[in-house]
């Protein structure tokens, strides 16, 4: 992988990485195409990373399908699908962590708290052997978008970091690989997350800055889908998440809602 | 510097790399010499780590010399001094560290908990933007120099690392910028550190494998001398640094030894 890299580059060659941990949608795909456009050749790379999960986490149950995200990647004519083994990117007696302090502490990371320390050294990894110009993440992850383009700048890495638009299914659920834990009922029970983030909108747009009427609210609609949990709701500066009392220009509310098996996350920029 | 070290290498130019703290001594100078031989051209830089000194210790007492630095390094034909701000490695904002794990723990990690933080932190951001080849560091800080390997194992780095000997004065001290720190008398004292380092070697020598001995005579060794506090005496495995009770092949002696105002540390390779 590094030398393929390092001959591109030679070549003048823009590299356009998509990191992903597989099971691939139209989600990963959207970033896949983006990519095509951000550079001159495509570099996706699949690898369930297991430090980023908790021992009580899906690790060993998240979903992986290598021949058919194979298939996806081929009709998309990326040109290299990169995946390694886990010995690989973690060898014997290898102890190295990457964290990015202040902005892993709120939303995923109270429940998660080693999450995104695994993400930071992960990406910081793949970073180093892929030697990608730019590389494309979904907004879907609006904490890890934030925390890889801080990790980047921290560590200087010359590496231009894109955010992707959300897909969404015809109903509005955020495609993630972690919807094919739900069944049929749990499934339609997961509409609340984006129509409660489409209330917001709507609330932001008749005049509301309060976060917390806003966040009650945003409760009050998920608290309607009796399968739905909340983890958590919050609004947070765009850049350093930090929570907010009042929107002002623009803030993020982000949410983490458990439905069955399946721990489900959606967000929404808020703009007045 | 990034762009430099950009150009440098789209001509196929080799970079070599030494990181230091400045006030250079003939032991950086060494090392400044052994990076022209393994690189077409070298790169020095001169930068007082703030992320690698507790509160308690000699951040602003460290000693500081840039126009002397300077001249020496012209002496030496360098092709780049890099002496970065403070706030250019450490901008407002910035949250992101760098840990290797275990090999932090022991020895001057004991004493100074946070302090190989604040150096893998720092390296990985130089090796980001000075982008070297092979990057040279003296053995005089042997944890350090086993940290940094780690390092740039883990974290996927392409770069060589150089470990260089110890320079000595004519009395056998190592040399150090701390040294600044003893007056005559602890200067003279200084001496029992490499004198106790020698003494081990001949007991090696003479058929001695027990540790505990060794650690003992050499213990016995600086407490003849009354300036000299000891901080540690430890034998450890070569690249684990896992102290050992007999040694085999090989094992390091490291030590340090306070003096005045001064910490100093030494090392020898002990190889039966």
């Amino acid at each position: 992988m590094a030398s393929w890299s390092e001959t591109k580059r030679r070549q003048g060659r823009r590299i356009a990485f998509v990191p992903t941990m597989g099971f691939l949608h139209e989600g990963h795909l959207s970033l896949v195409r983006h990519a095509k456009e951000r550079g001159d050749c495509v570099v996706v790379s699949i690898f369930v990373n297991p430090t980023q999960f908790a021992p009580t986490e899906d690790f060993t149950a998240y979903p992986r399908d290598l021949s058919r995200d194979n298939r996806l990647l081929q009709a998309e004519a990326v040109d290299v699908l990169f995946h390694p083994p886990v010995e690989e990117i973690y060898p014997t007696g290898c102890q190295t962590h990457v964290e990015v302090e202040t902005l892993s502490k709120p939303l995923c990371g109270m429940l998660r708290p080693a999450h995104f320390r695994g993400v930071a050294t992960v990406v910081t990894k793949l970073f180093n052997i892929v030697r990608p110009h730019a590389a494309i993440f979904g907004e879907k992850d609006y904490q890890q978008l934030q925390i890889i383009r801080r990790l980047v700048r921290d560590l200087m890495l010359d590496i231009e970091i894109i955010g992707h638009p959300i897909v969404r299914e015809a109903d509005g659920v955020a495609m993630s690989s972690r919807n094919a834990y739900l069944n049929a009922e749990e499934r339609k029970a997961a509409v609340c997350l984006s129509r409660s983030l489409r209330k917001a909108e709507c609330m932001v747009r008749r005049g509301e800055a309060s976060a917390k009427a806003i966040i009650e609210a945003v409760g009050a609609e998920i608290k309607n889908e009796p399968l739905a949990i909340v983890e958590y709701i919050k609004i947070g500066d765009l850049e350093t998440l930090d929570e907010v009392d009042e929107i002002r220009d623009s803030a993020v509310l982000a949410l983490a809602v458990r439905i069955g098996k399946a721990r489900l996350i959606d967000n929404k920029v808020l703009i007045r």
